[in-house]
């Protein structure tokens, strides 16, 4: 599964005419997370190591995406696929989904989930997680920044869609650069990160397409973007 | 604008009346941010390498301000309009403000406003800002901690005049090192900050506000404050 | 009390029947943070300098206990009794409770405090709290992310216990370990962070603990933890 969510991550990344990716799942379970059988003690050290380094890849790959990824979520999200959740772009949810973290309740710490949860909800929410394995409802997950939206089960399609639409009116070469930088800055010194960031918009107002952003926002026209 | 903000904003540090600058705007629009036909490819890249230095500078200005400042936002606040407001000590909006950094729509990502509000909102909130270029209402930005408080507009006056009287009660070099010290600390791992922030408070002690504030309270008089 | 809270917090680390550290307080104030009296200028240098490191190594035995610390308030928590708080891995609180940082107004700003609630709570409202001293309601810090949970008074124990016994189920060492690696793994960056959480899933997997609870899993048992 991780090997075929990497590979589909990666796959068509300089095709102009991919413009988000949306990750959904069949069934009201999104994602459990590791199968516990791959790692008991039968199974070597290498094995194990590879199935960790694997989950860094897939988290690394949604980052690195030049276009935005959006999890779209209707059901239960639990550990790495809470993980897999928190490190998406955006994050719209069903008022029926439930975030948690309960490794601990089968003797494995949701450590490296709680790399992305820690960076995306305030420490007395993730620890919380963590340390109970108890989950957080839709609502409860929204208040803690988890996730971008909540909306009524029928209505998750069209907001995804809507968003989905909101990109694909931007410059795909433009997003990217910007996405890119964030998760740049997001890690700097806030000086370093204005530093950086005033070269990165000089780059970006020199691009073909931020001209023609410019020119067609003064002109009063609608723009007509080359994507590269 | 830019040069008018910073000058205002640097002004009078060293005047020890002034306690406290509020940004505020009339109109319906509390700032778009930057004027694209300044970035035309027209403009030499001097000159757009120096527009965000500015934008970078007046940031500076109002992190290094001895006193703090306030945004009071009535109307929307856009691209680096938004990363002006975020990047205020305090910001009191009414119910009818709007947040947005809608760059990509017109070519040019909101790269150096996403400096300010990927510090100031959940990752989840600001990629969905960045990439979409969709508002958060007032409410939502309260939800997502991007602004203090929400009013009516009627009360937004009132909201920020009571916040400026609080500070006006307390002593400004007390108010100043305490602030220059929260933006120094935020960037540095939690010991190191802890180490140089026994420092600060044995400083702050031994001031004359610090002792003043200390023996008012035992002798149970109102302190007078020195402001130095 | 800084002295009797650092030894309680360390008295039994070793002791495997510890599962939890509940801090809580009688009557309405949680705690209200240092002792002015100490602080004045009669006192020396050394013995201030003292009272700082001292509160350090109170939040350092927290960050550092081997088992969940969680704060059941039902009160005022304020300057560094808000510290305190923040400090805590779970937060709890009675929806009469209240969280300042007042100490600018007898001229102390809440510098360390600051450290805490910095990381805590976004920056609109931990400057709010630091430049005006004005309080947040339970709600408030709920929205803030402050705090974990808002119950009734009446309900306070109760979920406090609830909390607990969701840690007792749990092997003690792997909440141990976990409870380390978040704090050691939220000062780095992403991706140092997920290299360094490879190893630590590895080494949770092939712990003791860590094969009793995949074993218990796949063979639909309960998990009878050796906690070491």
């Amino acid at each position: 599964m991780m090997n075929s969510l990497i590979e589909a991550l990666n796959l068509n990344k300089g095709d102009t005419s991919l413009r988000a990716i949306v990750l959904s799942a069949k069934g009201n379970v999104f994602s459990a997370g590791h199968n516990l059988k791959e790692l008991q003690i039968s199974s070597d050290l290498e094995k194990q190591k590879l199935i960790f380094q694997k989950a860094t890849e897939l988290m690394t790959s949604i980052i690195q995406s030049p276009v935005p990824v959006i999890a779209k979520v209707n059901g239960f999200a639990a550990a790495a696929g809470c993980q897999l959740v928190a490190t998406c772009d955006i994050i719209i949810c069903s008022d029926k989904s439930k975030f948690s973290t309960p490794g601990a309740n089968f003797g494995i710490f949701c450590s490296t989930p709680g790399i992305a949860i820690g960076r995306s909800v305030p420490k007395s929410r993730a620890m919380y997680m963590l340390l109970t394995g108890e989950p957080l409802s839709a609502q409860e997950a929204y208040e803690s920044g988890l996730v971008t939206k909540v909306v009524p089960a029928e209505k998750l399609d069209s907001e995804v869609n809507e968003t989905i639409e909101q990109i694909k009116r931007k410059s795909r070469s433009v997003i990217s650069l910007g996405k890119e930088f964030f998760y740049k800055q997001i890690g700097l010194n806030v000086l370093d990160a204005y530093r950086l960031g005033e070269e990165i918009m000089v780059k970006n107002i020199n691009s073909l397409d931020g001209q023609e952003g410019i020119n067609s926002f003064i002109e009063k026209r609608k723009a007509v973007w080359n994507h590269k």
